[in-house]
Order: C-alpha cells, then structure tokens, then sequence
C-alpha cells in the first residue's frame, strides 16, 4: 500500500443487485414499477427546453417541492427532496443521527442503512424482526441516537401498524424518528400526517416505484418546518444543485395525474393478491406483502436453487445470501403477463423437481 | 433547543449565488454558459424512450464513463462521474481526506472546499494568494493531509502553468492531490496528462461551463485505476443510482459534437479577450483570465457600488463580500451583445458619476 492510501476511507462497498440487459427478460429483481411512467412525463419531455439546460436548476427545486406540497397539503417548507430516497436518507443519517448512543433498526430491512451508518461512523444496533418478520416495537422504547425503519418493511413487505408506529415516536421524544416509506403506495397507511403532531418524525416517500420514475432519481421527505431546515443545511454545504432540470420538470409534471397513480398501484395490488393465492397453492409461504414485491420461501425448494433456475430463463428476482433470509426471494410484482410466466415456471420446476 | 436537536449535526450553511429569474436579465453571476447546448442533445430530448424512466439507470452510468473515457482517451476505469462537480468533489473531500494532517487550498478559491472540510471534519489550512492572486507553489511542499485549488483558479481565473502543477505533484507522493478543472476548457492547460505518470492525482471537470450543461448536473474525475475505484466504493456506499437516465443521455450526447464543443469555447474566449480590452479603457484592473469569467477591480468605483448598480439594472454579477476579495466582482462572459451592454452600462456610470 501506498503512503498516500493510508489516508483513505475505506467503506465496505455495497453490492448492488444486478440489472441485466436481455430483450426477452423478465425483471422482476429490484423493485421496479412494470408500468410506464404518467402521459404527461413523456408530453413534458418532448417539449422540454433545452436551451434552458445551459442554465443550473432551482436552487431550492421550487417546481418540485410545490408540487409536493401541494399534492400531499403540506407546507413547501415541510418538504426536502433529494437524488432517490437513497439521498434523502443518506441525508438524513448524516443531519440527525450525530450523537453518541447507537440508532436503532431491524436486522432485516433495507441494505443500505448500515452501510451509511457505518460511513458516517453512526454507532447502530439492529433490532431483530419476529420470527413472523414482524418489526418488535418494544425493541425501540430504549434510550437511542435515533430510529429508523422502512414501512412496508424491505424486503418482508410486512407492514406496521400506525398506531404502533406512533406509539414508538411518543416513545421516542429524544431523538429523530424516521419512516421510510418507499412502498407505502401499494395499500399501506402513510404515516405522514405524524409530522404535524411530532415535531422529531420524518417521513421519506420516493417516484422510483410507485410513479414508476426509478430512472429519474427522486426522493422526498417531510417533516417538521425545523427538521426541514436542518436537512436543507446540510444538503446546501454538500452540493447545492443536486435535483437536475429534467427531474424537476418531469416529476412535477408526474404528480398532476393522479388517476394515472392510483390506477397503477391498484393494477399492481391486484396483481399482488392474485399471486399471492397462485403461490399458496404451489406451497410458497410469505408474510403479508403490503409492497410491490413479495418475500417468499419454499419448504421443499432452497430459495437459491430457484433463484438459479429463474435465472437461466432470464427471470430476475432477487435473492441474499444473508442470515435468516437466505431460504427467501423477493419478487417484484409485474404485469400480470410477467407473473403468469413465472407462476408457469415454478409449476413446471416442481413438476420436474 | 428539543432534545432531539442535541444530535443534529451543525454546519456552516453555504450561500449559494443569486438565482434572479428576469425576462429582460443579463445573467453573468454563475458562470453559466451564454450558449445553447450541441444541438444532438435537444434531438436525443426528444427521441428520448420515455418508458423506460420507470427503470433504474445504469448502475456505473456506462454510456456517459465510456463516452468520456473515449474522448479523453482514458479507460473507463479511471473516469468516475457524479452530479455535478460538486458530488465529485465532496466524494473526493470523503474519500482521499480522511488523514489527521490538515489539508493545504488556497485562501481565494471556491467556496465550497472549507464548507465539505469542516462537514466531513477535516483538518485544513488555507494557503493566501499572493499580491497578484497568484498561487504560491512552494506553500504546498510541506507535509499536508492532501492538496487540492481549481486551475484555472476561481473566482481569480488565474491559470497555474501545467509545470508548477507537476512540481506540486512531485512534491507530494504521499497525499492525494485534486485539480479542479471546472474552467479549464476556455484555454487553459489541462493536467489530464498526469494521471498517468501519478498514481495520487485526481483531475475534476465539468459539464456545467463549457459544455452548456448546468442544469443536467455532471461532473467527471480521471485519476488512476486504484483511485477511482476508492471513489466508487464511497459512492456506492452512499447512492448507487446518482446519475439519472436523461443526464447519462443527453451528456453522453454531448460529448459527441466536438466541433460544436470547440467553437463554443472559442467564441467566448474571443468575448473575453475583447472584454479584456475594453474593461481596461474604462480603468478595471484584472489578472489575466483563462476561465469564462473576470475577476475586476476598480481604483475609483467600489465594487459593491457597481454590484448594486448592475443590479438595479438586472445585470447581475457575483459580488463575494469577503476578505481580500471585497473591491471585486466575478463578471461571468455571456454573449457578445450582453457584454457590449455591461460596458454601455459602466461607461454610462462612469460618465454620470
């Protein structure tokens, strides 16, 4: 090793699931949205000015966060967006979680948390799940440095009560609690009409599934006027213009078709329940999904087994080789088309098998 | 103070420059580009397959690392790209500094350096210009924690000559040293050339000035293989999917119209050189600039005078109320019709005041 490398950062790099490239794939892997985008993107995008791109963009994302506010009634100044809910929350460790005591989380849950918390040298404890995959609210009722879990839960799917939901906040004056609800729009109760009685509770929603902009990098979060000021802050010191022209057109110009939304997390949810009795049937079992994706396992067949298979007809679903979930896959939800031909597959596998 | 606001991390909140929004403006405050971008990335704008932004986009932003990989003549492996020069810098301010031994940058120099230094906590000593804004060479030979001053440097627009670059360089083996290229296409000397005779170099570029791409947010770093792949771990420990799809495109775009690219610059260089002139006649003083902006002086006329006159007028410049600095204003060079109108406007002051 060099003199100068002793001066490096050295992080455990994230392995990001694979995004293969293959016409006839069926990518059911990381979660995406299989329907395309709102009309009016495409419309927005067709007549963007480009001229325009010579210029930076807000500053402070006003054609955004309006329509944010104004879609979700709230104030602008309760609204932070950032490049993916990845930003935001990475944002968010970095802004709220600088004190000594460990935060707290699931020891199942979303990869990326430990990671940061390990970047920004965030002391942490996971809290272990049930052997329901249920999140333990009492688990987080101990002195903390802050808390944080996605709802829905990733990749169980499982979702948390409200109400309990609110009893860990009123548990949790102290310290910054935060809800990340990436997949709160395929049937679950959002959390955020909380930040208008607690002044410590942020709330992170994301365009990547729901509004089927994964590609766009779009994510936001609400919370207190204060906590948004302070999020506001630390981004400004980092990197002042992070939201780019297009996102900012286009995701504003997303918002305003809120019946193409809610049309599409119904086809989606439909299309969840529906395989949720297909796989029953072919003896998957699964916690309760209330995502877009499913987490299942098999008592006959090793979930890395049919990860494999899938894999060599080019059908991507995404499996950890991670303790206590290593048996599982998770599913994203597709078309109906596409989970037809996975339902197709496992049948003729297990006719096989 | 709630409790909770104990762990909230504290930062010096940056001011970023003046975003004024005006029909009849002459923008010249934040070094944007007066001219529209190649005209492929309106065409790819509007080509662009609008359903696939429900994806996410390439993991390594493939088509824009090799679209500059292949134009700089580099392997894709030492180019790494961020949103804006700014993500690239703070992943380098995070990655490279993380030494005990305080960093070494200019006193005059962008203002976001001791901004990430004091978020990321590291140590730093500034070191002054001298009397002509020049920097001193020899200041950065001692033992430091890592070195890093924009050449052209800003907002002076001074150019350090490539061999001072390279002594610097010499002199330190066991830091990293960081370039910041931002302005380096309107006629300076890149030091691209060093990445391959030193494993410690990183060189920064932008999008952003000479390429008439501020609102698409992209900044690239070159550096040794080793290097970016230091970067890449710190970014995929923090974001994987930073780069959104229009930017990996139309960048990528841009890159493919070098004629275009080339005269662009050109035609604000020859702007400058006759800005130069003129400012002269009227009494401003100035280093000799090799970036797109410049950086004046008036023994007559205090510059915040002229600052708020402009403005008056909706001229806007960049005005730095700062230490050595405060009689100067950073003109950025628009059009030709738009700098004729500046020097109407000062020779109109002169006459009246």
């Amino acid at each position: 090793m060099e003199k100068w490398e002793e001066n490096v950062r050295r992080v455990v790099p994230y392995t990001p699931g694979e995004q293969p490239d293959f016409a006839d794939m069926i990518k059911l892997n990381t979660n995406e949205n299989p329907y395309p985008p709102a009309p009016g993107v495409e419309k927005a995008a067709r007549e963007m000015d480009c001229e325009k791109l010579r210029l930076y963009p807000e500053i402070a994302a006003e054609t955004l966060v309006n329509g944010l506010a104004e879609y979700y009634r709230v104030k602008p100044s309760q609204v932070f967006v950032g490049v993916g809910s990845d930003d935001v929350l990475a944002m968010a460790f970095l802004t709220f979680f600088n004190g000594t005591q460990p935060i707290l989380f699931p020891d199942i849950t979303y990869s990326f948390y430990d990671v940061w918390a390990q970047l920004f040298r965030i002391p942490y404890e996971q809290q272990p799940l049930d052997s329901e995959f249920h999140i333990v609210k009492e688990d987080y009722f101990k002195p903390n440095g802050g808390v944080i879990f996605p709802n829905p839960n990733a990749p169980t799917g499982v979702e948390l009560p409200l109400s309990d939901i609110e009893e860990i906040v009123r548990r949790n004056r102290e310290s910054v609690v935060i809800i990340d609800e990436a997949y709160i729009d395929f049937g679950g109760t959002s959390a955020l009409g909380l930040i208008e009685k607690y002044e410590n509770v942020l709330v992170v929603q994301t365009f990547s599934k729901s509004r089927s902009l994964a590609g766009l990098r779009i994510g936001y979060a609400f919370g207190s006027e204060k906590m948004i000021r302070y999020l506001n802050d630390a981004k400004y010191s980092f990197n002042s213009y992070t939201m780019n022209r297009p996102s900012l057109l286009l995701g504003a110009e997303a918002l305003k078709d809120d019946l193409y939304f809610r049309n599409t997390a119904e086809k989606i949810i439909a299309t969840r329940e529906r395989v949720k009795k297909e796989l029953a049937k072919l003896g998957f079992s699964f916690g309760d999904s209330k995502a877009n994706f499913l987490f299942v396992t098999h008592k006959k067949y090793p979930a890395k087994e049919l990860f494999l298979a899938l894999r060599e007809k080019h059908i991507f679903v995404r499996y950890f080789e991670k303790p206590r979930v290593s048996n599982y896959l998770r599913i994203t939800i597709g078309t109906d088309r596409q989970m037809d031909m996975l339902i197709a597959f496992f049948r003729e596998y297990m006719k096989q098998a």
